[in-house]
C-alpha cells in the first residue's frame, strides 16, 4: 500500500495541513472573505465513524479483490462536491458501498461484475472519486437491490501501447491524470487533458462523463481525444474499432462517452496524444470590465486562431485567487505547439484583443497574475477542504450558451444565484470565468461562496444549487457543461433533454442492463 | 414548378448532353481509359417505364402534397450509387415507392407521417436522392409493409433565422447546398459544407448520413457544424437546445447524427455558419510518390495548423482528372480565413512538404493542376452518366485508418481491389486519393473504373463492391468514412460495429418507431 486519500476530503492523508497552518489558512480566507471562522473545527476521525455492516457476503474467489474495510467503503461512499465533504467531515455516510472491488485485470474485473449482478446487487463504477455531481454515490433503492457492489478500476493504470506513428495510446481506465502522463512522458508524449481533478481522476472517468480539459478551444472534452473504447457490459465487451474517424451510422463512441457508468464498465481507451509542446507564449490581458472581455473572447472564439489557452475571469474571482485587485477582468490566453513558434498566432490574438480594450504588458518572465491564477486554480480542490472546516459554503456550477443570449444569460443567472446566496447565507459572493470556448458561444463557469451555518449547510447548498440550476435552465443553458449529471442534476437534466432522446437511451439502456444494476439513478431510472 | 431532374442520371434534364455531345465525351473516354464504347447508348425513356400501380391510397386532405406521378415515383425510387445509375438507364425501378409525399412545412410532414404510420406503410425520408449507397431505395418487405411513402423534404428550404452574433443558422433540412447557401450569402455568411454532392444534397440529408465536406481538417464531418437538431419521430418531437457544447450525458444530438432516417425524420437545425473568407492560399504541391506524399500529410496533420484543404491525389487519378501527367502525386494544400492572411501558415505546411520531398512552383496565378483536379472534381457525377451510358463501371468507397496501418492497408486494398477488377472486368484501374485527415489517421478515397459488360454490370458491380469491402474490413478500416452505411453497406457495417452497441441501437429504434416504418433495413433490422 502506498499512501491513502483522505477519507474526507481532497488528497492524500499525509497532506492535510497542521492544526497550525489551518488556523493560519483560515485567518487569511475569513480576513479576505469577509465571513468564516478563525477556528477550524476537526473532521469526524475515520475511528468513529460506523456503517452498517455489509449486506452482501464476498464469494471466497474473490476475496483477493473484493474488501469490507470500513476505510475502503467510507472511501467510495462519495465523490467530492461540497455536498459530499460536508457530509464525510461530519462522520456521516448516507450510502456506503456495501463491497469495495479492485480487478487487477479485465478478466477480474468480469468476475465481480458477474458476481454482482448474479446478487442482485447494483454495481457502481468508480475511477478518481472526484465527481462533482454524485456520480458514484450508491443511493440506491436497498428494496430494490440486494447491495452495492462499488468497482474501483483505479489497479488498471497501465498505458499499454504507444502508436508512436499515429500518436495514440491505449490506456487503461483506471489510469489518473499524473499516472497516464508520466507513461507519456516516457516517449515524449502527452494527452494534455488536465482537468482540476486531474491529480486523481481517471481516464475512464473523463470518458464516462464527458470531462472538460485543458483546451479552451477545438478539444475542449475528452470526447475528441477517444479513438476508440472498450467496455464490459452486462451484455458483452463494447469494443469500437480504432478509427481516426468514420461516418458508419451512429458513432458507438459518442453512445458510451457521456453514459456515465449506465451502460458499461469503461476498462479501456485508445486516445490521440501529441508530442510536448517545444514553444508557449502566455499573455495576461487585462480589460476593463467582463463584458468587454467576452467580446474579445467571442471574437478569438470565432477567428480561427485556436488558442489553446483562453480563460477569461472576472474582476472578483481574479481578486479571490490573487490574480488581480478586483478592479479589472483577467484574460489568460496561451499559445502551445510542438511544431512552431505560435508568435504570428499571439500577435493576431492580442490585436483581436486590443480591439475590444485589452492591455497587456510585454515582458519576458512569465506574466504574475496568470501565474497566480494557475496556482490557485490546482489549489482549489485543497482550499475547499479548509473552507468545509471553517464554515464557508462553496459550490461551482458551470454551463454554455451561444453568444447572442450570453450577456442577458450572465446577468440573469448571476443575479438569481447571488440572490439566493443572499437570502440562504446573508452574504457572500457569485463570480465568473469563461473556460472553454467555441465559436458560438462560450463556457460559463460560476462560484459561490458564502456563510454556512453548521448543520444546515446541505439544505443552504441545496437552495442555491436549485436557484442557479433553475436560472441555467430558464436561459436556455445547459445543466452542465463538463461536470456530468450526476444523481446532483438530474432533475434539470431531465428537463433539458428532448423527449424522445430519453426515450431511446432507457431502451438501449433496458437492453444493455435488464437489471438496472449500473448506476441506478444516473441519466435514467 | 421549375427545372426537372433528369429521371436516371445526375442533374437536370435541360443539362442533359446532346447526342453529339455525348460521342465527343465518349471518344475522348474511352480513348483515354482504353476501354469504353465510343457509342454511347441511349437512356430508356420515361415514356417507356412501366411501374405497379401504387398500392396506397392517398387521403384527399393529403392530396395537396402526395402524388402518385410515375415521374415521381421513379426519381424516388433510388439514389443516385453507379448500381443505381444503371438499373435507372436500364429503365429498371425495381423498388419505387407507392406514394411520393413532399410537405410544405412540418405541419403537413406531420401529417403525412402519421397517415403513413396509420396506414401500415414504410416512411423513406428523402433529401437531395444523391446517395451513394442505397440509403433511400425503398427496398422494403411488401409482406410486412402496406407499401412505401417517400417523403421528401425538399419544399422545406428556407434557412429560418441568422444569429449574426453566434454565427449560427437556422435552416430547413431540406435546403440543398445552393440553397442555403444563396441565402446565407445575403448575409455574408457561409456554411463552407461541400460534398461532392452538393448541388442536390440537401442538409438533412447530410446530418442523417453524416456527410463529409468541405474541410480536410477540423470539420470533417457535418457532425462538427451542427449545433442543434429537430426531427419527427414515430414518439413525437426530437429537439435538442441551441448548446456551442454540453457535457450532460450522451450526447442528443450525435445519437439523431448518422441514424440515416431510422428514428425520426429531420426537420431543421441549427448549425454553425461562418464569414465568408477574404483570404486564401492554395498550392499544389508535387511528390515523387504516393506515400511520400502521405507522410507529409501526416506530418501536417499533426502540426497543428489545420489546413482547409490537404487532398493528396495519386499520380494515376491525378492523371485521370487532368492534374498531372501520371508521373507524380499532387497534394492540393489551402487554408482560408476571414480574420487574417493565412500566410505564415503557408509557409509553415510547405517547409513541412518540402520535408517529405515536395516541389511546387511559387506564382502569382492559380495553380493549373489545383484547378483542374477542382473542376474535375465537381463534374464528376455528370461524368459517372456517361461512363454508364458508354459500358463503363465506375465505383468509389472511401473509408479511414490509422497512420500506423496506412500504407500497408492502401497497398492492400489497392491489390485487393485491382485483383478483383482484373478478373470481373479484365481490366481496368483502381486509384486513390486522401479527402480528410486526422492526427491520427487519413480517410482514403478509391475510385474504380474497368469495363462493363451489358448486363452483367450488377453482378460486376458486386463482386467489386464485396471484395474492396473485405478488404477494408480485414485491414481494419471502416466500412465508410462519409458515404454512409445504407442498405448497400450493411453487411460489413454489422461486421464492424460493437455487438452491444448494436443491440441498444435496435432497442432505441424499437422505442420510438415500434413498427419499424422509418426506412426499414437501414442500420438495423
Amino acid at each position: 500500500m502506498g499512501r491513502r486519500r483522505k477519507h474526507w476530503g481532497w488528497g492524500y492523508e499525509d497532506e492535510q495541513p497542521s492544526a497550525q497552518e489551518l488556523r493560519s489558512q483560515a485567518a487569511f480566507i475569513s480576513q479576505h472573505l469577509g465571513f468564516g471562522s478563525e477556528v477550524p473545527a476537526q473532521a469526524v476521525p475515520l475511528s468513529e465513524v460506523s456503517l452498517p455492516p455489509p449486506s452482501l457476503p464476498v464469494p471466497e474467489s474473490l476475496a483477493p479483490v473484493c474488501t469490507t474495510d470500513v476505510y475502503e467503503r467510507v472511501l467510495h461512499a462519495y465523490g467530492r462536491s461540497y455536498r459530499d465533504v460536508v457530509r464525510a467531515f461530519g462522520g456521516r455516510f448516507d450510502h456506503p458501498p456495501d463491497v469495495v472491488a479492485r480487478p487487477r485485470d479485465e478478466r477480474e474485473l468480469e468476475s465481480v461484475l458477474e458476481w454482482a449482478l448474479g446478487a442482485d446487487a447494483a454495481v457502481i463504477p468508480f475511477g478518481g472519486g472526484t465527481s462533482a455531481v454524485g456520480g458514484v454515490e450508491p443511493a440506491v433503492d436497498r428494496e430494490r437491490f440486494a447491495g452495492v457492489v462499488t468497482i474501483d478500476v483505479t489497479a488498471m493504470d497501465r498505458v499499454l501501447e504507444i502508436d508512436r506513428t499515429s500518436l495514440a495510446a491505449r490506456i487503461q481506465a483506471g489510469a489518473s491524470g499524473p499516472a497516464l502522463e508520466a507513461q507519456l512522458r516516457e516517449h515524449g508524449l502527452t494527452l494534455r487533458h488536465f482537468p482540476q481533478s486531474f491529480e486523481f481522476s481517471t481516464l475512464g472517468g473523463w470518458i464516462a462523463t464527458r470531462a472538460g480539459g485543458h483546451f479552451a478551444t477545438l478539444y475542449t472534452h475528452i470526447d475528441d481525444l477517444v479513438e476508440s473504447v472498450r467496455a464490459l457490459t452486462p451484455s458483452g465487451v463494447w469494443e469500437s474499432r480504432r478509427l481516426p474517424g468514420s461516418g458508419a451510422g451512429v458513432s458507438p463512441d459518442r453512445m458510451l462517452i457521456g453514459s456515465e457508468g449506465t451502460l458499461g464498465v469503461i476498462t479501456e481507451a485508445w486516445v490521440r496524444v501529441r508530442e510536448r509542446p517545444r514553444h508557449r507564449a502566455s499573455v495576461g490581458v487585462q480589460f476593463p470590465d467582463f463584458l468587454a472581455g467576452a467580446r474579445a473572447v467571442r471574437a478569438l472564439s470565432q477567428s480561427g486562431l485556436h488558442p489553446s489557452n483562453c480563460r477569461l475571469i472576472d474582476p472578483a474571482e481574479a481578486a479571490l485567487t490573487g490574480a488581480g485587485d478586483g478592479s479589472s477582468t483577467l484574460l489568460v490566453l496561451g499559445f502551445e505547439s510542438a511544431a512552431f513558434d505560435p508568435v504570428a498566432w499571439m500577435a493576431l490574438a492580442l490585436e483581436c484583443c486590443a480591439d475590444h480594450g485589452g492591455t497587456w504588458e510585454v515582458s519576458e518572465r512569465p506574466d504574475q497574475a496568470v501565474g497566480n491564477w494557475r496556482d490557485a486554480f490546482l489549489r482549489v480542490p485543497y482550499v475547499r477542504d479548509t473552507l468545509v472546516a471553517i464554515g464557508v459554503l462553496s459550490e461551482t456550477f458551470e454551463t454554455a450558451i451561444t453568444w447572442d443570449r450570453f450577456e442577458a444569460f450572465h446577468a440573469d443567472v448571476l443575479a438569481r444565484t447571488a440572490e439566493a446566496v443572499r437570502e440562504v447565507c446573508g452574504a457572500g459572493s457569485v463570480t465568473c470565468r469563461l473556460t472553454h470556448v467555441y465559436p458560438d458561444g462560450p463556457a460559463p463557469y460560476f462560484t459561490v461562496l458564502g456563510p454556512a451555518r453548521k448543520g444546515a449547510e446541505l439544505e443552504q447548498w441545496a437552495a442555491i444549487k436549485a436557484a442557479a440550476s433553475d436560472a441555467v435552465l430558464a436561459g436556455g443553458g445547459t445543466i452542465t457543461h463538463h461536470h456530468a449529471v450526476g444523481r446532483d442534476h438530474r432533475p434539470w437534466y431531465d428537463r433539458q433533454r428532448p423527449a424522445p432522446f430519453a426515450a431511446a437511451l432507457r431502451a438501449a439502456k433496458r437492453e444493455l442492463d435488464p437489471a438496472g444494476a449500473l448506476n441506478p439513478g444516473v441519466l435514467v431510472d
